[in-house]
């Protein structure tokens, strides 16, 4: 048998979107409920793939459309074409993702030189036949036939001009009549075929011309951009035409079941009467709220309102409506799931937990971890009107005002001067580095989440909005322009990284609410908290519920130890101790590496440890009764020395001048040349460094051993691990583990207190993910390391290659997201995979967590909860995303298992 | 039952020697052919392996060794301790491996008050007697008890110094009584213990003192350096005791049965009259050669060729024997398969495929690529005598002539004047980096194969000989001395670093006939060439005939690869284009990377692209017929340009002295400084600069197909391959492989040259081996690049890290041996494996190589046949030893397939 390639809406469903496309699944949906949809039927995505991948229609498919078209007319009791009260239908895309104007819809099918005498029977229906067939032979002759448009319009502006016409509706009746025969006439002449009369064939045609508009250029662009893929191709909806321009007492419109902005219940939406729904959507004219529409035409309007319930008691969910009345009936013509704010996501889900509508559990499938980020960002006050110059794509997060600057060079030098700057360009690339930098966000007319600019300042934290098309950048004038303003260099502009919009001037920035309830703990919310407040709360709080994994924070001071708990992290899932070398201490630090001797270095080693101890006791006293994770040291040394550049300069300089230098930095050039590194990433780090400098590794267990020591004494619940970086193979681990044992033990005989610290490694390099199981033997527990993993898995280094080649890469599609934001399943994540199941089967219930930034990433988060990780650790900030993430992906994991 | 942890000799053979050690096993063998062997027992590497673990010998043990005894003492007629002609045994170890001198041995057990008596009951003996009871108490009383040595030789030097003797024959028998008395009363008093008596007692304590020393210090130290793992244990062999030192008719002596230096049949060997084996061992007297020993005694000599024959017959091989006639009569101590140079290897293998004692297949087995490898080096002239300084441990071979130095700065400042040094250290370390580089050899007085200078040197291709433990290296005076010699800096000495000699003055160099006969292209030797080269010859062609795998060479220029060819290259592996933009080019090149616009660039492209395609058409007419892979560009840009600090540092001269820089350096700088990366190894190289370059993968792919071209016109038969470096996502190789069929369609239709050139990638990244299924689906070739598989497997580069931390590494277990001579199979190995299996899964029949170094390593070269390997690529000096070892390796598989 053939395979179905055409569905009725009676046949479909929401949970066919695949198939169906969503719109069509959601028509075939409503359908189903009994819903006052337009009959038609939809083409499905398979047909449209066959087309694509051998360029001809699957041979059953005409007989297929002819079928249910013959159906619909039997139904309506009017056929295509016919010239009394002829069956119009329209034909537009609908893919499984939706892609709002990326592709083809063609209206008025059926209209022919009979049928338009049929649709125009009434005087007063005569101007309104003739423009729709106007429309068609035009959208057909451009759209199927591929006249370049310009040609219709320009036709039609000749016949404006003749007639002083301001608008298309000064057009009359008998002009219209002569505008279709140019444009009949120029179908001709250009592609040396008439306009089809036959409706079947303009209907096969408009078919196909869908079909391969899925693979046209803004099409394709956009898939990239939204990480669509480019084989799904889209399905095809054939609906019956209903009409909103037939007077007063039509219209059309669109609704919401609740405020997409704020979550509230109620009507919200657009009403535009005596236009068809196109007309709404292109904003041609001034719509009303729609709750006019009580007022113009209460039975619609109830007939609406009754339809919004259903609709979102049948959905469970905010549901957005396109609607269209034609001569006082309603007509449904689209309805999805509707996309809101990140605020009104968390309302929402919260409204529909209290009304007994989802479960509590299942609300944590309506809100995800970068909404809650976003609520976390300060933002603009929504108080008051704010000029908006443009909008463009919220590519990276926050708020942030300050100077327009063109170049990186005048970013430099104003922020130099302690000005704050917007950098904005037309698209930004590798040179535009230090003024990305130097400015507090970036703003570019070109480009979506992708862009250099949006990967670069995401990497950063730099406030971003990419994509703004209105703007018109120049650099040589130093100024960009929209329709309506130009603003020159200098000129101050707020950019809303979040929602993607950018202000005229300085708008005032607000805290965030929920920030603020993290900051001070995250106590149960009392009445007067704000309701964003009580919804993060409960919601939260589900997840803590749900989730298996722990969420612990990176944090090497004791001020980011007592953040981190505020916020809810369950202990510290890496302490660097290379942060503590730095500051006043690089002395110390500098001695130990130029030591000459042993005697030098243990002097160096012995003045460092106290200071040590101290951080380790601040941290531990932070952290009470929670686990602490210390990294020994891990960085190459000479990063606690000067750059051999910047040096070699300096004493250069001096040298041609005939200045002596300093002996001190002459012998510090020596010793910086010596150690100097042609890749850093890949040198003395890590173990290496403590299986080479005597006495760093006894000097950095002291100074935990003996601060472990100290709080106990004092009553508290110290719970150290130590963590050894870059381990390759066991035997390191070993020789170091060896080492760590005797300086407790020393500590522990000198003080009588017991010392029980566990000593675990970093998975960080492919050789010990896939060597894990031997590993695991001398392991108590692993931390993944996903930076390094991912830099040696994919050989390269985030700092060097990012800003070089990422943005192309994610265009090109050869990445779906920066390996570095999320984590590659595929090779790094197998990695992960196979050092899970070969250190838990070398040592079963091995304690396994990760601590790279991917611990804050809400896809890697569940991907990390898959892989059976028993905690995340990550930035402080992002400790509640990744705990509202990793309950969310426990209860997927359940959902699923419970699929299956 | 428990476990047998006692073996007869009669119950052993040499299939034993995990059990019985090398010794044991050997032993047991000659006794079970029917050689005249000192009746005894062997105790097994399993009882020493229990003892070790749990500090107590298996309960077992006592017992059985009594049985033994006993059945030993039934035999012989004779009892350990009795008065009368007593029984004595000697107790030494014997590892599975070889460990000459590292183990402790015991002779005379069975010696005591009474026994010394009965042993020494002829006035003839008596002297003989107690000197052996005062040699057993010495070496039981610091060997077993743990008493001081020094402690013993002071005592008898007090002795010597009373009698004004010379040495210890001119002590005399008084004497030797009072010396055990007095070493009896010192073992009383520093251990609180009296000698023990009771022969038992003492077989007991000595058997557990040999297990014991398996974990001394030097044993373990030399175990590091032999890559011999320390958990095996070692054997013990109990045995008669023989006596070479009852007179003229006795003696010992060594036997090979073939000339170890040049595989030559016949009797060699040394012959000491009336002294035991150690004597000989220990150089003490000088020894005759074994000729004359049939003179001496013509029925022993007799008795001896007839063991020696039976043994090679057995053996078929070259035997090593150690043998001591007692009045008399022939014993037979101790047989192995003898050592021997590389060129007795190539020698013995064919005299005994010529003899019909082996297989030419398995003649293979008794020659290697390392030895092949010596025999291509020059080497001093072995005609005339030499003074030999000193001998070590032949670190890295080839020979070299230079002039004594002993730090890295005086090294560096001769070699800039021209003259050749070698630099002499006690030990190597990281800051001799400069020193090492400019010297033609490293000589130090400390280390093993693993140490610094080994393993650095090995790295550099320099001659090294280390551990040349004769030398006082003494760097402040500038001098080093022997117990003979003082050499100053300056003086001119020969190092060979094959042999681990060093010699006083120049000596001259000689070519290796082996080279000259590959250079000539392998042709079959005629009569008058040098047996090692018709060895050579017939061996390598018996490989060429077994092997599986292809091999191939990495060469970038048209000499290189007529070289490569000669040496018996199958093809390129690996022609890398980089080199191709050095020397004169330097400036089209960096005027492609400095180009402002894509008109600049393509004109240097443009300009770049006659010039390439000459360097292809050279190689291809050299590999005429024969595949040639060339990899499209790889390395960062930046290479092309100055160095960052250099060029600073000259332009910041420039600057502090007010004079204006060249405005091609001042752009220069700004393009190196925006091109810097802090790790170039993982940046911006390989296929991402072909993704994002425009027209280099055009320009290269380009002159690759013009040159296939004029190859073809001129009626060769090129066989380009393209081969895309660092790939991480089947998706680059996708977009560059599109890029490359298109420039091959053009090419094909502009000439009329029809273009078939297979494109594959590089595996060379943790990613690609991951993914190599998915890469396989558009990869015609996969070529491993182990070199960069082992960097980022491992996260360390070479350049930066080998000599920072190897050496300790290896001295430390982490390393078996450095992961970039050999390929480390637990990591590296198993990505290979990985991608492999992954990679022929999704393409069958996918040709695989490797290109990196390892391509030319034997141990590796083993590992890439059981990987399944199509080829191999080496440099073109190692191709001739990867065919010797990928045929070795192929009967290898196959016997160990028989074998199962």
């Amino acid at each position: 048998m053939d395979p179905k390639y055409v569905f009725d809406f009676a046949e479909g469903g929401r949970d066919m979107a695949d198939l169906l496309g969503g719109k069509g699944a959601n028509l075939a949906e409503m359908a189903r409920m009994g819903l006052p949809v337009p009959p038609g039927f939809t083409v499905t995505t398979e047909a449209c793939r066959v087309y694509l991948e051998t360029g001809e229609p699957p041979s059953e498919l005409a007989h297929q459309i002819s079928k249910h078209l013959a159906a619909l007319e039997r139904a309506a009791g009017r056929r295509l074409g016919q010239v009394d009260d002829p069956l119009l239908v329209s034909v537009r895309s609908g893919a499984r993702f939706s892609m709002p104007g990326m592709m083809e819809t063609i209206l008025d099918i059926g209209l022919n030189d009979l049928s338009v005498l049929g649709l125009g029977r009434t005087p007063e229906r005569e101007r309104f036949a003739w423009d729709s067939y106007r429309r068609l032979v035009q959208m057909f002759g451009s759209t199927v036939m591929g006249v370049d448009s310009t040609w219709f319009e320009d036709a039609l502006a000749g016949i404006k001009k003749q007639h002083h016409a301001a608008d298309d509706t000064q057009v009359d009746t008998s002009d219209l009549i002569r505008l279709v025969e140019t444009y009949k006439d120029l179908i001709l002449r250009v592609t040396g075929e008439e306009f089809p009369q036959e409706p079947a064939e303009q209907l096969r045609r408009a078919v196909l011309a869908v079909f391969t508009s899925w693979n046209g250029e803004r099409a394709r662009l956009y898939r990239h951009r939204e990480h669509i893929p480019h084989d799904l191709g889209t399905a095809v909806n054939i609906q019956t035409m209903v009409f909103g321009n037939l007077g007063p007492d039509s219209g059309s419109g669109v609704a919401f079941t609740r405020d997409p902005a704020t979550g509230r219940p109620g009507i919200y939406g657009d009403y535009l009467p005596n236009a068809q729904g196109e007309d709404v959507v292109a904003g041609i004219r001034n719509a009303v709220p729609l709750q006019e529409l009580e007022n113009l035409d209460p039975g619609s309007f109830g007939r609406l309102r009754d339809c919004m319930r259903q609709l979102e008691a049948h959905y469970r969910d905010l549901c957005d409506i396109e609607f269209t009345i034609e001569r006082g009936t309603l007509w449904m013509l689209q309805t999805r799931v509707g996309k809101r704010t990140s605020q009104a996501a968390f309302a929402i889900a919260g409204q529909l937990v209290d009304e007994g509508v989802i479960s509590p559990q299942e609300a944590l499938g309506r809100v995800d971890g970068e909404g809650l980020a976003r609520l976390m960002f300060p933002r603009f006050d929504s108080s008051g009107t704010r000029d908006v110059l443009a909008r463009g794509i919220p590519a990276s997060p926050g708020a942030a005002v300050g100077a327009v600057v063109f170049d990186s060079a005048e970013a430099v030098r104003r922020a130099a001067d302690g000005e704050k700057v917007v950098l904005v360009r037309q698209e930004t690339t590798p040179d535009d580095l230090p003024g990305m930098i130097a400015a507090e966000a970036v703003l570019t007319s070109r480009g979506g989440k992708t862009s250099h600019a949006a990967v670069v300042a995401r990497g950063m934290g730099k406030v971003c909005v990419c994509g703004a098309e209105e703007l018109t950048v120049d650099p040589h004038e130093r100024l960009f322009s929209t329709s309506s303003t130009t603003v020159r260099e200098g000129t101050v502009v707020s950019v809303d990284g979040s929602e993607g919009v950018v202000f005229l001037g300085a708008a005032p920035l607000v805290d965030s609410p929920v920030m603020r309830y993290f900051e001070a703990g995250g106590p149960p919310p009392g009445q007067e908290a704000q309701q964003v407040v009580r919804d993060v709360h409960r919601l939260v709080g589900q997840a803590d519920e749900a989730r298996r994994m722990e969420v612990r924070a990176n944090a090497d001071t004791p001020e980011d130890a007592a953040r981190a708990r505020r916020f809810g992290a369950q202990g510290i899932g890496l302490c660097r101790t290379e942060h503590m070398f730095l500051g006043d201490r690089r002395p110390l630090v500098e001695a130990m590496i130029l030591a000459h001797d042993d005697q030098e270095r243990e002097a160096a080693l012995a003045a460092l440890l106290p200071l040590q101890r101290q951080d380790f006791t601040g941290i531990l006293e932070a952290m009470d009764g929670l686990p602490v994770t210390i990294r020994l040291l891990d960085p190459p040394l000479h990063e606690f020395l000067p750059d051999l550049t910047e040096l070699s300069v300096r004493l250069a300089r001096l040298d041609a001048l005939g200045r002596r230098p300093d002996p001190h930095e002459t012998e510090l050039l020596a010793a910086v040349t010596r150690m100097h590194e042609e890749n850093p990433m890949l040198g003395l780090r890590g173990v290496r460094l403590g299986l080479v400098v005597p006495g760093l590794v006894a000097m950095q267990v002291r100074a935990v051993a003996e601060a472990v020591v100290a709080r106990t004494r004092a009553g508290g619940d110290p719970r150290a691990e130590i963590m050894v970086p870059l381990v390759d193979a066991v035997e390191e681990l070993r020789l170091v583990g060896e080492e760590v044992a005797r300086v407790l033990q020393e500590v522990s005989v000198e003080t009588g207190v017991a010392l029980d610290c566990p000593v675990g490694t970093m998975i960080e390099l492919p050789r010990a993910a896939l060597t894990a199981g031997r590993i695991a033997q001398d392991a108590q527990f692993f931390s993944f390391g996903t930076n390094d993993l991912t830099q040696t898995t994919w050989g390269f280094s985030r700092d060097d290659v990012e800003a070089a080649f990422f943005s192309a890469y994610l265009d090109k599609g050869i990445f779906r997201s920066s390996p570095f934001e999320t984590i590659d399943r595929e090779g790094v994540g197998r990695l992960v995979e196979i050092a899970v199941a070969e250190g838990r089967a070398a040592r079963p219930g091995l304690k396994i967590g990760v601590c790279g930034e991917h611990g804050g990433d809400p896809e890697s988060v569940h991907f990390f909860h898959d892989a059976g990780l028993d905690y995340v650790s990550c930035s402080p900030f992002r400790v509640p995303i990744a705990r509202l993430e990793a309950g969310r992906a426990a209860l997927q994991a359940t959902w699923a298992r419970a699929g299956k």
